[in-house]
């Protein structure tokens, strides 16, 4: 923490802070064309790009990551093509800022309003993969934010060239360079400096595993949105229609095991097991998926290893599942309360008393009847491109869209009223 | 940091936690009865309450405490009628609480919505005023929270009579009693520890002094909802209508200079100068106001003294006020930048178009148009009763009333929708 950053974090901030000024005043076409010249350049300095990509894949080679990891931070030209068609997308949504939600008179005659206005300067940290540098600047900008971008070491080189790409797109459209700003050094020092700057930063979003989220949430007097694991539950309610819970789960299980909207723990009403439990041990069987159980579970699915607490607790991330038979809903609820992590969860019911009492009792930030948990997603609900899923609940809770990334100002329209008029005479 | 608290500030928090749970589900009915019971029992325990609030004020005294200090702390039957008063008025507010603030159906027949929940679990850190235990505890219940109160030691035994009073009544009305729970200790550790807890507690607010807030920013794990100084400016522009600018003036200064919506800073175009400052620097001191003025300010009051960078930067919450005469409307906007702290900043003109560019060029939390910086306020702006204002962006800016103790969660109305069809196959 007392170690010199190697950069001079707080003048890049005051420069950001300075363009993110210029940056909120421009109006939705300007933030559009940056967009689009920044999806223009995009292939034209591919040589640049992928050469920068070519020194970060050699040395992550030599220090033997792991192929998957390699995978990750690698460009290709299609690749670029699919970033730059990303930020064209970007484009494409509404501009959030100006909108006004609401407006209302005042018994005085003030008109009062709330107005969507940038957040101002937003620090991504992230891990490894460089399309987030173009990703996270497009979503930044297009809100009317700057941004200070902090990569992965791995991915060292090619941020930096995605990044100049970036620049070279705003000054190429009259627009602060400096709006995009990459701390150029991996190195802790800097990091810390970075996150002690709450007079200049409004926001941090840490992407990347649990370690890096903890640690930028310990070391941060700046805001935090916070990701912390997805452990999604499928309630399988007594009044569940067998065919529907099966879908729900194989689609929530199996469709791609590895992501924070996947299942992770399915509890059956004990009422609905006998005509449920056969079929989906079948199915997860026949799908490779593992079964952690309870007694009442094993009992249909007797290779099931017992389940323990850690296992109702796991992000598994992989085709492995924790099951529960439960007496009564009652049960099902406090299993959540207890294991979840606030993130999805489902309920497969025909009863619609039963639908409406689990979406006003569960206040997860994704609750969904009848409907995978696999649309837990911006895109999927609608919020266009995401930024970030946020597990905790101060500003954000769940897919964060454009919009997570503006606040509220309050305007004012008066005809010259005062509080006191006995203080004006 | 590494003493041990004298309370097990932990365990209070899990089950003030639990019993967020519990009331999160109640509906308003029950939240307004607990609060009609609180508003009751509030003056039938009249007698112990005061006996503890003399133990304080006995306390103040022999320590020293300033006549205003101890005027702040005190309570009277007066006062705590005042108090169960506003209890009554904010359980007359609607309830926030499962607003569907939008719905929308997706291409593929989900029906999507986002609804207000509570934030969970509050934690109020404040000073000498015994009346925010009960303030602050009734915003907090009436939004479906539960709170964790941590007043100044000054008002401890006045702290532990009211939260007492507020458990009997959540107790008499059937609900945990630990909805309302109140560090029993004013030592440093115990607040450190709670500091701690984000995995149990969703939202700090401090309310005090800029001390005690920047303490609790720097030592938090939990998010943090911050109110640093108002220092408020009004912009004379060229086209104002003088009489207007001086209502605007005097309002905002001297109405009642010691809050945070005070005026603290005028800057007035030149071309409005002549027509203006005469009558403004006399009226001023008229009202005993000094005045810290620019050269071209003091040509028109001899008598103010040379601003400094530092006046321009204050917050006087005083009979001061610092003055600039500036060229451009462009000058008004960067002295603000420069030294505003995004509370409150007013226009004074009749142009149109000025109007319109000031809200739309000043991010600060409230912008107004021809109206006091009294105005801002939870009250004023017809929010009801105010919990605090953020001068941070992130969650909440500016006055925050019951909404802002909520989040939103997505609420998702399936039909047996899956993802990725072929993974159900």
């Amino acid at each position: 923490m007392t170690a010199e950053p190697q950069v001079d974090v707080r003048a890049m901030a005051v420069a950001c802070r300075d363009a993110s000024r210029a940056f909120a005043a421009l109006d939705g076409a300007a933030k559009n064309r940056i967009l689009a010249r920044i999806a223009e350049l995009l292939p034209q300095r591919e040589a640049a790009i992928l050469a920068a990509n070519q020194r970060d894949l050699t040395a992550a080679r030599e220090k033997g990551l792991s192929g998957a990891m390699v995978d990750r931070l690698a460009l290709t030209p299609q690749r670029l093509r699919d970033i730059a068609e990303a930020v064209l997308e970007v484009a494409a949504q509404a501009d959030p800022v100006g909108e006004v939600t609401r407006m209302w008179r005042r018994p005085n005659g003030l008109l009062v309003g709330r107005q969507r206005i940038p957040l101002g300067v937003i620090a991504m940290i992230y891990e490894s993969r460089p399309n987030v540098t173009v990703d996270a600047a497009a979503l930044c900008l297009k809100a009317g934010n700057a941004v200070i971008l902090r990569g992965g070491s791995e991915a060292f080189a090619s941020n930096t060239a995605l990044a100049s790409v970036l620049q070279e797109a705003l000054a190429a459209e009259g627009a602060p360079a400096a709006a995009v700003s990459l701390i150029a050094t991996t190195d802790r020092a800097a990091m810390n400096a970075l996150l002690a700057l709450d007079d200049l930063v409004d926001l941090a979003i840490p992407r990347g595993g649990e370690g890096l989220i903890r640690f930028v949430n310990q070391h941060s007097a700046i805001p935090v949105i916070k990701h912390y694991k997805g452990v999604c539950h499928l309630y399988v309610d007594a009044a569940a229609e067998p065919d529907t819970a099966l879908r729900l789960l194989l689609d929530g299980k199996t469709s791609r095991p590895g992501v924070c909207n996947a299942l992770e723990t399915m509890l059956v009403h004990r009422a609905a097991a006998p005509r449920f439990m056969p079929a989906a041990t079948a199915a997860l069987d026949r799908k490779d998926v593992e079964i952690r159980g309870c007694e009442a579970t094993r009992a249909y699915a007797p290779q099931a290893l017992a389940a323990t607490d850690e296992d109702y607790a796991a992000e598994f991330l992989d085709l492995t599942i924790a099951v529960k038979i439960v007496d009564r809903y009652e049960d099902a609820i406090a299993h959540i309360q207890r294991f979840g992590s606030d993130h999805t969860e489902i309920i497969a019911t025909e009863d619609y008393r039963t639908a409406q009492r689990f979406l006003r009792e569960v206040n997860s930030s994704v609750v969904l009847v009848n409907a995978s948990s696999r649309f837990s997603d911006g895109g999927q609900l609608g919020l266009g491109a995401e930024i970030g899923i946020s597990t905790t609940k101060l500003h954000a809770f769940g897919p964060m869209g454009l919009t997570a990334l503006t606040t509220e100002k309050f305007i004012v329209y008066g005809e010259g009223q005062v509080r006191h008029p006995s203080a004006v005479e």
